[in-house]
């Protein structure tokens, strides 16, 4: 990681690492005042003052999904569209790559055409670009994807498709003392590429898929090398999984935008602290999607109805978001 | 974790968490005055000043052994002799259990006999001891085994046995704006029971060998629970894969007593950053145990090597510790 960082501290995604902002700001600028502003206010309130409600510092856990609840995921998962087009990269560089599962299909057809696929054959094809990299090169490799690549609608570069919205929850809870972690069925390193600049979470606090690894002795150094296969799928019942192995404690809150986090934001809820549960509902089909029950991508069901029954904060995209991404690209963004 | 916590947060190994010295006094004052203790010194002040050395406050990773680099390790491991006390009690209360691998053996035979398992057969079974438990219920268990239990030799409590130079060297270090973590073949959750009151490390700082678990929906929350078999071994090359998982940059400071570390401390050095590498040399039979290149338990053999070849600091227990042990119980030490 850090090789890369030396490179160019202060020029990845451009985003600014939040500052806390003294008290008489107001800590959540782009949130509508209605109800789910008001929750996360009053919850963030009590958990910092003595009384019901307080919780001690050290277990002030936040975890948040990445896509779709952090920046967007449609009309593909980011890593996926890198993936895709670094398999035809290397797959034009070095034709016996197409022997390799589902990377044929992937360099010959388009995006209809990839829907012959599934998922879990498209998620292994994603972590074989990453084969026989060290973390330090491949995140270069998708950082110098992540500078130059548009999305197909927006025009912007990805990385600047991160919600405004949740930058200010982000550093409100940090300013609160709230420990910040990415837990997202993303793959690691590639989340670890921009979480620092794009989010102010450093690389220990992003939790992700990961793929196998194995220890090797260069030249001049040993190194960490990505193989064949995943190691471990943090999506679904996976993400409570590596919480509890990884961070070691219960979160208290957990704030996801799919049924891939049904399992995370119940985990963060017990009958002696109810936690604080948001879900991000795509509803602004005009500034961003709207989507729920019938995506292929992201999802929203389960999570949904567990919601209304479980008393947690839906968030409406359109109706509590005065903006979703940042107004303008900030000094430096690649764009 | 939380519960445990909460039911005894003062008096859980009794070690009180380090609070930064002032600059005048002694960081290292268990340390006699040899070059170990220089080149540590000398290192840190490098590393937290302008100039040649310097390391960015984000870049501050130190990595430490728990068995034998933390704590003593001998005759054997602190929790394998808790798994073996445990497997004693569960199959009297439970006969069937007999027919787990391993579970027979060590039921029926003395510390001898056990020598006709392999290290693999112990392992597997020390991890068996949480297999249908939470963490928290598990590390209920362990807690209540080290409140009681007395080591052979010492008669003291297994958390009394930590290092008094190494707690000092952990909080000068803290002290210098580096994250400590412990990064161990020792389970992962066992450790957390101690590692916050005992080295003033937390949980998410605590990396380890995992056993598979699974998340479940029980009647009134959610819960990941331990399942049979090893999920992933912290120990040899499997340490620097950990790190490079977990924590997501290379470390700069790599702290370990046995060829179980020798990757890990590889791992922190490059062409680029030498690093701080320290090995911990048992060779005190009179405080504590001698022991390097033939023993079963913390063998010090390739690393030890390594050492002499690489530059590393190799620190002689016997020369180079003024106290092994915090010298009195402490207030609240179950002793």
């Amino acid at each position: 990681m850090s090789a890369l960082f030396l490179i160019a501290p202060s020029v990845r995604t451009g985003q600014a690492v939040p500052i806390p902002a003294p008290p008489h700001v107001d800590p959540l600028p782009s949130w509508e005042r209605g109800q789910a502003r008001q929750a996360i206010i009053a919850f963030i309130s009590a958990a910092t003052r003595p009384g019901a409600g307080f919780i001690p510092v050290e277990e002030r856990v936040a975890v948040f999904d990445n896509d779709g609840t952090l920046w967007t995921e449609q009309p593909l998962y980011f890593q996926m569209t890198f993936a895709i087009e670094r398999i035809r990269q290397m797959v034009a560089a070095d034709p016996s790559l197409r022997n390799k599962p589902a990377f044929a299909t992937i360099a010959d057809k388009d995006a209809a055409g990839l829907s012959e696929l599934t998922e879990a054959e498209i998620t292994a094809a994603a972590l074989a670009v990453q084969e026989g990299l060290t973390a330090e090169e491949y995140q270069q490799i998708a950082w110098n994807w992540l500078k130059t690549a548009r999305h197909p609608r927006f025009k912007r570069a990805f990385t600047s498709l991160v919600y405004q919205p949740q930058l200010e929850l982000l550093n409100y809870l940090r300013a609160n003392g709230f420990k910040t972690y990415i837990v997202s069925g993303g793959e690691v390193q590639f989340m670890r590429t921009f979480a620092q600049d794009g989010y102010g979470i450093p690389p220990e606090q992003v939790i992700g898929t990961t793929q196998n690894a194995t220890f090797e002795t260069r030249t001049d150094r040993s190194v960490v090398v990505a193989q064949s296969g995943m190691r471990s799928l943090d999506d679904g019942p996976g993400k409570p999984v590596h919480i509890a192995l990884h961070i070691g404690r219960r979160p208290v809150i957990a704030v996801g935008n799919s049924d891939g986090d049904l399992q995370m934001l119940q985990y963060s809820s017990t009958p002696e602290r109810k936690g604080l549960q948001i879900l991000i509902h795509h509803d602004d089909a005009v500034r961003e999607y709207a989507y729920d029950r019938q995506s292929k991508v992201g999802r929203l069901d389960k999570a949904l109805d567990e919601a209304s029954r479980s008393d947690w904060v839906v968030v409406s995209m359109k109706a509590d978001w005065r903006v979703v991404y940042p107004p303008a690209p900030v000094k430096n963004q690649p764009e």
